[in-house]
């Protein structure tokens, strides 16, 4: 709950003894220690105003709406964020929510898993439920590290050198002269170098050729 | 990893006991009994064409792209698996993943939580990733030719080639050799390398390899 930013844990009816230990631990989370215990569904979530139930059966409960959590149930859920106290509902690892307990939501959810493996681990399924919640739009674009990349000018001089050295090399490229230089400015091409990679292979094609030409003498 | 479809389990050196138990256990998932053991990341990741290090930190290992999962890292990643064989990588909940592991990686993932909050559990970083993997597209895209990677057995052989050749060329690289040596793998990593490129590194290593041999004689 903690990594995705959510901190207001309520459970119901827990069974007393493993919950007062797992609360007293020496490295008890923040939610742990504040979560709020409930004698029933209906008390827990009675302060929120939508109210959502996780279901490993996609299609059963005919009597809710069913949001699919990789189909736009996030935005859903953060839309009535904005003005209600949500309350997402999980059942117990083994039973799941009861009849009763999905008779206090308004909607159901469900995580699309594989047929023969419906039912997911109770810690796994909150996860993957928050990380849904949390996922930032993706109206703010991916945008990845800026990488500068190597100026042409760098990439050439490269391509140049790395041709010097397979001809001391007596490498045997295919084709003709113009062809053979070609192809290997492609591959040099195809590295994407950034500009730093760039400088290091200059250096190290510089290298060969001095150890290359020191020895050819 | 069976709620979203895969099957494939590979455990680098394993705590034995542990690990024999659980798989032993009478309620083992077939995940978990089919799983791979090796000895290290590059034996377990050899025949991948794409490996990808997941990594709490966002902004620490700028050698490698990062890919953030909720933008856009599904996409990328499945559009690698209709051509390669992709390895995710997970280290272990203490510690994550090491710089050497990181060296054997093509990009690097990260599960975008809370700055406060940023380690994960291990088995409910795995269930985000791959639900976000299993996602299903809301768009199904016509995508250009995909290209066949080299396997990363390939790229490690590219990987210490180029360290023998730097080596001949008596290249002094930054650092102890451990650090060179990752310096180097990351930097052949990042080249991307085509199946067909692989194999024309591997040539051009080769017969600078030889020549620096022949001479030095």
């Amino acid at each position: 709950m903690s990594n995705f930013g959510f901190y207001r844990l309520r459970v119901v009816n827990p069974y007393e003894i493993a919950f007062r230990e797992a609360r007293s631990a020496v490295n008890a989370s923040k939610v742990l220690e504040a979560a709020e215990e409930f004698a029933s569904v209906a008390a827990a979530v009675a302060d929120c105003g939508w109210v959502v139930g996780t279901t490993a059966v996609g299609d059963r409960h005919l009597q809710h709406p069913l949001l699919q959590l990789d189909q736009g149930a996030g935005e859903k859920i953060r839309e009535h964020l904005q003005s209600d106290r949500v309350a997402l509902l999980f059942g117990s690892e083994k039973f799941g929510l009861s009849n009763e307990d999905f008779s206090h939501c308004h909607c159901l959810l469900h995580i699309p898993t594989q047929d023969d493996h419906l039912s997911m681990n109770l810690g796994q399924a909150v996860a993957v439920c928050l990380y849904e919640l949390a996922r930032r739009s993706s109206k703010t674009e991916a945008r990845a590290e800026p990488v500068k990349l190597a100026a042409a000018e760098e990439v050439e001089r490269i391509t140049k050198k790395l041709l010097d050295v397979l001809a001391k090399s007596e490498f045997a490229i295919r084709g003709s002269a113009a062809e053979g230089e070609e192809r290997i400015r492609r591959l040099v091409h195809r590295m994407h170098l950034t500009a730093g990679d760039a400088e290091m292979w200059l250096g190290i094609l510089r290298q060969i050729l001095w150890r290359l030409d020191r020895e050819g003498r």
